[in-house]
């Protein structure tokens, strides 16, 4: 029914503009010209020069044909190009496809031509990588390397442009444009695919804008924060912070690789304020070499996410001075939409208890509307108890549009009005979720649930442990039983299986305690999780 | 033309929800519960009650009859039941109709027919306003009395039912869920309309949310601030700031009423962190007796707009230990959209200059699309050259959705795609905007342009200045000349007219300066802005 409010005030040009990230570096490079925007080795570049950059390369696209729709990839680094293309793509509104850069050539060759990329910037090092998966495409698509001079090895060019020359193409003046509907594609981010093909999450305009102010909000941002890229942008757009360090007009610390001991370098020496990374990028920081540590004197604050961090690494990361917060979420959500949020009574906890409470995956970030704990049939809400294990379920703005070109598994995902992460959690009495493990890690034992995480956690805790995972293994007597891998630190003594189970003894419930313990190298994705399945292989198979 | 991320991702309940201020009171409540959300006088009540408190009203108001489109105004200064409504009426899709409480009772009839006002909350202070408004109207709201504990005159009641009664009738779980449209009104604020009939600005979902999350980023604003409701909650919406606390979920230290000694207690004994006013709310913080100063120990930010602030109040403030940021907008765009953001590199600079700097409106907030001085016929941007004089233009979603029922007026303000405020300014060569005047108020004098705001800045740097309005009055020689009205200082000694204007001599241009001083109590508007059409009537009569 009509109503008063509903006549003669329309939408029009001067009171609805689409919702979208190109807005915060028009506002930076307008208002903040000539502080600094990008840092790189030797390279510093303004917002202004930033901007300019951008609208050459999104003037130069468009004259070499490329435009709304088109998808333009790239396999590159945390370099400066990287950043330049979260922006100059979308302007002429093609989609950013991020390819994962530790990808073997036929996962590369399956997402260029799902994806039907028309352009592909490629960093030297991935040059032959790329040679192999472009042969067998049919429409190979503009090849632009992106000579960077941080780059260590020797820098073979692949294709028929170098990107400086592109841009030399291009016009500095490219017209300012948003898209015409914030429902537009903006990127395009694969999914690891641990079993089955490879997903292609599409972001647009209106989620990478929510959530990059999202990350401002939760982590209540000042303005011009010095950012260190050790999280990958090609990892969900690095969880929107492209967008969001232009929002807040900061400066982005380039990295071609996560190395703790130059991490440590950069953050003393450009005064680095905030950095994101999962807890393996932490744990890196705290077993850094005494003499490789430098003195921290300025506040830095951490995100991580990507796996619950264990107790232990949350403590050593506080103890040099880092500030964590943990987040939680997942590609199909635009990178982190829960956060451990912190409260001021939680202050007087000692450290452990502390770092146990900060390992929870916690509540809606400001950005996502609604977060629950349910039954993965039902959909039933569970109760705030602590123990009932159910599926998260997420709902809002920054939940994907959808799977390219797979309606089936889109409407799978988003069926009944909730994304379905896949997750189990429990929903503690204060409204904070603790995710328990993934639907497909979780170990039944006996018909009993048991958390590989809490059993991770309880291993960390030996001084002698540097990384461990748990994963089940057939089990004759219980259907399945827990299997621990672990890796001990340079410095550890002689430890043995029976130590380690003994240590958990102390810790666990007898049904929890790990059956068997393998001393080994963790296998690794390229963002730094521990490939669970080949463990679950290994387990299975030994 | 259709492209491959048009298909088969439509918006559906997982990934597109109305953005809505609505939002951030439901995290809140749920995220932290226990945390302080209203303070005032004795009543303190936290996020929980406070949430339960607006689903009553809201629950009370649907049981009545009243939904979607229904208009509900307010009688109220800065009660708790005043912050309540913000979020109570939209929950039931009522339209928040703030009245300004200076306002006498056939301006207040005018607005409750015009708006067809179905509810009216009243605070007993304004009990005799409201009756008398009431009595022409057709078909009179339903009255509701919030007997304000705080309120020291006799509480005289005039409605059918009480605010806590009105409660009581409602459900506290009366179910939480957004506007089917972020289109849809959420608020109505009628402009002073010091010519004419008052328009009724109506505000959307949308363009609250993101003006409210624009406070925010603007002031860099920590999680939980104390915010001090020194700014009418009348006066376009407080400039959102209710949805903005919700939002970082913080505590609204209420204030029936602008007294400065009041406002240094609050500030000293609830720690207040922000708060916000006209610089006549400043100006009563520096002219506070040494006896009635409190120590402030900890930080405090205040936004100043609704004029420019003389150099001298900035200066002022700033002495007492409160960081000013100067924002500006208008009833049209939400509140304020521009904001003179600092610059690290002004910080050296001496603490005039500093305050003269400060004095610009500066540059578009995050949420501002886009903004400009134009020529007012022509929409086409004027030089920055900190000289030429043009019209502020202003474009994005916290532009309003039109003035209610009058399409005429809505078509004129946004034509062209942007909506034209009616100041005049000049853009310096750094981007930042200067007002030189309101078009109306602008001096005209032998074809030069006098701006008013510069003469009364001169005005307010003489000692014995309390405060100061320059306004035109006729001149058979020039057209126009400049005539200033002048409130001296309880302290200054004697001061004579031609004192003045030798002050002003020492600062002016000789065609600024004023030709008559007159040495008067200065007229405001309810909002503490100077009424220069009063002064303008008498420079024009004597």
């Amino acid at each position: 029914m009509s109503n008063i409010y509903d006549q003669g005030m329309p939408r029009n040009a001067a009171n609805h503009v689409a919702i979208s990230p190109l807005t915060f570096i028009e506002r930076a490079a307008s208002v903040y010209p000539d502080l600094p925007a990008v840092v790189h080795g030797q390279t510093r570049r303004d917002w202004a020069t930033t901007w300019q950059r951008c609208r050459r390369l999104a003037s130069a696209l468009e004259r070499r044909g490329l435009g709304k729709g088109d998808t333009v990839s790239v396999m590159l680094p945390n370099v400066p190009a990287m950043f330049e293309a979260h922006f100059g793509v979308p302007l002429v509104g093609c989609v950013l496809n991020t390819l994962n850069i530790r990808l073997d050539a036929s996962a590369i060759a399956y997402m260029l031509e799902h994806a039907e990329t028309r352009a592909i910037l490629v960093d030297p090092e991935f040059v032959e990588v790329v040679r192999e998966a472009i042969k067998g495409l049919d429409k190979p698509p503009l090849i632009i390397d992106v000579l960077d001079p941080e780059f260590e090895g020797q820098a073979e060019r692949l294709g028929e442009i170098e990107y400086e020359d592109l841009l030399a193409e291009g016009d500095a003046d490219y017209p300012y444009r948003l898209p015409e509907d914030e429902w537009d594609a903006i990127s395009l981010n694969y999914t690891s695919g641990t079993t089955g093909k490879p997903k292609g999450v599409v972001y647009h305009h209106r989620g990478a804008y929510l959530n990059a102010v999202s990350n401002i909000l939760e982590w209540a941002m000042p303005h011009h924060p010095v950012y260190l890229w050790t999280l990958p942008m090609f990892h969900c757009n690095g969880w929107c912070f492209p967008w969001t360090i232009a929002a807040n007009a900061g400066v982005n610390v380039c990295l071609r690789k996560v190395d703790p001991k130059k991490i440590m370098e950069l953050i003393a020496d450009e005064k680095v304020t905030h950095f994101s990374g999962a807890p393996i990028v932490l744990n890196g920081l705290v077993n850094l070499d005494e003499s490789q540590r430098r003195a921290i004197d300025h506040p830095v604050k951490a995100t991580t996410a990507g796996a619950a961090p264990p107790a232990a690494v949350i403590a050593g990361v506080e103890s040099l001075g880092i500030d964590v917060t943990h987040v939680y979420g997942l590609t199909e959500v635009y990178g982190p939409v829960t956060v451990c949020a912190w409260r001021e009574a939680w202050d007087e906890l000692p450290l452990e208890e502390r770092a146990r409470i900060k390992a929870r995956q916690g509540v809606r970030g400001h950005m996502l509307e609604a977060l629950c704990v349910a039954d993965p049939v039902t959909l039933e809400p569970l109760p705030k108890d602590g123990e009932s294990i159910g599926e998260i379920m997420m709902r809002g703005n920054n939940v994907m549009k959808g799977y390219l070109k797979n309606e089936a598994a889109t409407r799978e995902a988003l069926d009944g009005g909730w994304y379905h992460t896949g997750d189990l959690a429990v929903w503690h009495a204060d409204g904070y979720i603790e995710i328990k493990d993934r639907s497909k890690d979780i170990i039944i034992s006996g018909g009993e649930n048991i958390s590989t995480i809490e059993l991770e956690d309880a291993l960390y805790a030996h001084p002698a442990v540097e990384e461990a995972a748990v994963v089940a293994q057939p089990d004759e007597k219980w259907g399945e039983s827990p299997c621990a891998f672990v890796k001990l630190k340079a410095t550890s003594g002689e430890v043995t299986e029976e130590d380690i189970i003994e240590h958990c003894r102390g810790k666990l419930a007898r049904f929890k305690v790990p059956k068997r313990v393998v001393f080994t190298e963790l296998p690794k994705t390229s963002t730094g999780k521990i490939q669970k399945f080949v463990l679950r292989q290994q387990a299975k198979e030994s």
